[in-house]
């Protein structure tokens, strides 16, 4: 950390703050300007407040210099991470589109979108079958059954299904069925469930909550791969700001920046992210453009009768000719689908 | 809802906007203005996403009019809710005081904190032994010793307790130990958890989520309602905002909009809303000035050596001369402390 | 106006709004539902205060169904504008790429800049002489010098100008050298300014502002469009979010959104917009795909030695380049550049 | 600054970072740690564009270590600026009340309002003559002959006036006829207009921009003290956030931050910062004991029938009760009103 030290700060002052910075294990490296003494500490310690320090008399101002994640930074692991389930890999050259309903229905839904989301290209089906819901009075989901009929589906057509597990008391359930577990973005920062999942070895979606910083993304992956668990993939879906024509505002800048931060894959939900079914197809297309490593769009072969997020899902005619327009732009980033 | 029609919309597809609201069992209103068909439906259902209806064609835009919430609204229950503990009243006359460490560290200090803010006039002790750390390296709380720690110091100084449950499988055990039941930030949204705590009859802190619209809080306490457990109170901490002076930005300006909206008691946390003890004084101040019923305030008997946290502490006599200046305050507004 | 009365609201509360509304030139439409009223006003003021109906007694809730805006909605004018302006069309099939140096900073950089872009397609050439900054301390142009070299650049390849009038004492002296004015997001709610222009018939690009919503960035259209100057483009230039890895959020998902909502073409700004030449590149991919009608970027031929916001300047051979990217990406969106 | 190099930067790279810096005329002190060099850069530059240090091949960061403003800092002046105009004080022991109607609408009512609010306590009389509306079809006040009516109107109660200034060339109109000048929020970039006010040596009250950081609102004021006008008063008024119950978020928490970061006297406007009548009686109340050095406050005669904004404005006899409360607060922090 840097500690600035006020202009008129005496010496003493400055020898407290650097008698604390030692006791507390970093190596202190002094500069003295014409009006102000700066301090530097290196260390490896990543669990100090930083504001202890911020407190102590005559000291202006401190600035954090080492990241607070380590596992999930690209300074740890140079090269980007590829996950690599059955037939598919993610945060490769292809582009790995996830598709499927918001909630999982019932067996005969399921299996008519899989089918048509598989031939378009999707290798990944989705479908929820415990559901964060925000009132308690709306549907919440099948449950067991749900995923029953998610793991069926895709089995039939040689698809991976990820789905949300909302609590640890359904880790176990949930595993049983899917290949990829989904962390929701209201669970983001469920310090008791990341735990958890970084003690399994199951791959792991992370969706960014809609108040985490980037920073605070990647500090609820490193809770994952501090327990041993490697196989992390992040997904933007929307940050909360005032606008409010869209649910959210989907922050495709975060994709370049995570990219340079970290080496984990990076998907986009541009389904929660917009809420808007004539707001996805174009964001999706912006996703390729800049750089995503995959897509996870809801899809449903009725959207107007869906249970849930109906208003949000494209409609099975839509994900193909979507895809075909994704495929071009793919080409000019280099990557395929 | 309201649906207002396009302009040029055609009598046919005003016609299937009314089938299809019927079909909801809505009752249907028109009115026809010069340029214009607005239609109101009237119901009462709670679980319609209104965004299927926006969809239909010829549709401009849909407007809620129905609150998502019933049970948490002032309509429903239209006297202030007064939640009684042993001889202590949150949401009467009296301003609540709760006050203690940020984490529960050994016996010994929680007991000096304790006795110190008891005399002070604060009747609940707070104290974390399950913390929810933004860090997986950093301090996760004492557990179970934590609880006994408390519950001792509680006693001892005749203070009810309480703590923050951040799991299911933690609630058996907390509940043991404490008299309130205290629902973090982060965990605001976690639905699994809500309709586990309706089903005692415990009472819960609901803080506000970062990300939290008033809507989201007041639908997140209808979970707990919903189940039965009628003794929610809740508590604002800050939102995240683009200003990053304060770690967040306490939005006081809830407390009357809250107090409007809804019959439960609201506190005021501004210790995890500024962040610095320097900044939690003045809005403690400012809490009481806009009505809370009550503040919740880190205090500790040596805040430079607290293992977590201990920059937003206040020390024991800053606590003892705050509360002085907020029994005046208090009297402006016509309450006590 | 919707106008929601309380469940328990009065008849005679009722009839006092009935009057309000009436006496206002509304045209009142009323619906009772088993608890509530509901009245619809239908009228064509724009100019009314709807909280002065919110504050009548017994009055829960007022929404606004006339959109505040006229002259900017798509209601008013169903097909696209495409702004002509010598051999440019702005808002048709072809998008517009307009780029350049942020400051214009002396006569032959300009033209070395406004050579390599016009090669690759470019038709509008961008440069400020008269720059906001945020310090006073900074680099504030080079005024009619500035104006200047950027026509002469423009004169010599064939392209349009465009830079920003920051004050009404300007415009007569900016208007001479510049085929397109340009209103900076700072200067998006300076109505003083707005109606000025709205006076003259000279093309403006308006950009968003920091913390406008959508629809504040429509009024400020409407401002202009209501003198009578009809040629108004817009411009988002990202929105002020608690995220700060980058600059601003660059909002994409505006772009679908005011295309649906009104007529006027629409622009992305990716250099202002992240702030860093790493993520305009990704950046300008996305908007293209996301269906913008042209782009403004900050080229430069030294970045590293430009006057002001280098760091986010492309340097000519990376604009060549992505121009080729995003010309496969039009193609994606039946667009060409 | 400080610049943190990449991990395993190699030695040339750090030596053309530290040459970049001594060019910039920077003394440079180098710490290297076991994994990481790290460059303190000392000196007095405020306009370097620290970006362009960040781009340099090696460079992970730089941090800012001075703060881009000096005027407008305490350690400028450690001293609180106080501002004496005639008889008043702003920024001293006694807190400064402004109230006044949004508009001027004509002599009677702000006579009426002037003396009313007078004999409250109120020592400077508000009212705007020019006003800045959303929509350009709503009322855009009297011009001069609102000046008129409150300068009249001011004298015969023995207070100052003040009003705001929208554009340069009303700058010598309105400053005939008021103590103080206003700058709107939307104003709060406007540099142009800033410049001009700098040269003048009439107070300046310098509202807060919804989009502006504290940093930039200091950076504005900046622009003011820059030019030799050191009579600038802050104003905070509401920030733009993802809550939209009230219209703003008043931030409270930014009266303490400015407070240690500036010597300047910062005032609250609980009425543009909520929006509401009910509301601004307890935000005022909370400005108060947060510690702000006065309120701007709108009252008028006949809210429900007022030209603009009279939603939020007080009834006379509101003003007059809240005063008393106000008073209670004030001796709770030591002030007076």
């Amino acid at each position: 950390m840097i500690v600035v030290m006020d202009d008129k700060a005496t010496e003493q002052k400055v020898q407290i703050v650097i008698s604390k910075l030692r006791e507390l294990g970093y190596e202190v490296h002094r500069s003295d300007g014409v009006n102000q003494t700066v301090l530097g500490a290196v260390g490896e310690k990543r669990d100090i407040d930083l504001r202890d320090i911020e407190l102590l008399d005559g000291v202006r101002e401190v600035i954090p210099i080492t990241k607070p994640y380590k596992l999930a930074g690209r300074e740890f692991h140079p090269d980007d991470t590829v996950i690599k389930i059955k037939n598919v890999e993610i945060g490769g050259h292809r582009i790995v589109l996830m598709a499927g309903p918001c909630s999982v229905e019932d067996l005969e839904s399921t299996r008519k979108i899989a089918q048509s989301v598989a031939k378009d290209g999707a290798t990944v089906l989705r479908g929820g079958a415990f559901k964060p819901r925000t009132s308690p009075y709306a549907f919440q989901g099948l449950g067991e059954d749900g995923l029953k009929f998610l793991r069926a589906a895709a089995d039939e057509t040689g698809m991976l299904a990820i789905s949300e597990v909302m609590d640890v008391s359904q880790l176990e359930l949930v595993s049983r069925y899917v290949d990829i577990l989904q962390v929701g973005a209201r669970n983001m920062q469920n310090f008791f469930l990341l735990k958890e999942l970084g003690k399994t070895r199951i791959p792991i979606m992370l969706k960014r909550g809609m108040a985490a910083t980037i920073e605070d993304w990647l500090m609820a992956a490193e809770y994952i791969l501090a327990g041993g668990n490697y196989q992390v993939m992040l997904c933007e879906r929307g940050i909360r700001t005032f606008e409010n024509y869209t649910r959210n505002t989907l922050d495709l800048s975060a994709i370049p920046v995570v990219k340079k931060l970290s080496h984990l894959p990076v998907l986009v939900d541009p389904s929660h992210g917009t809420g808007r079914r004539d707001k996805v197809i174009p964001m999706a297309r912006a996703a390729v453009a800049v750089g995503a490593d995959g897509l996870m769009i809801e899809v449903h072969s009725a959207p107007d009768s869906a249970l849930s997020d109906g208003a949000q899902s494209l409609y099975l005619q839509q994900f193909t000719q979507l895809v075909g327009e994704l495929k071009m732009i793919a080409h000019a980033v280099n990557k395929i689908i």
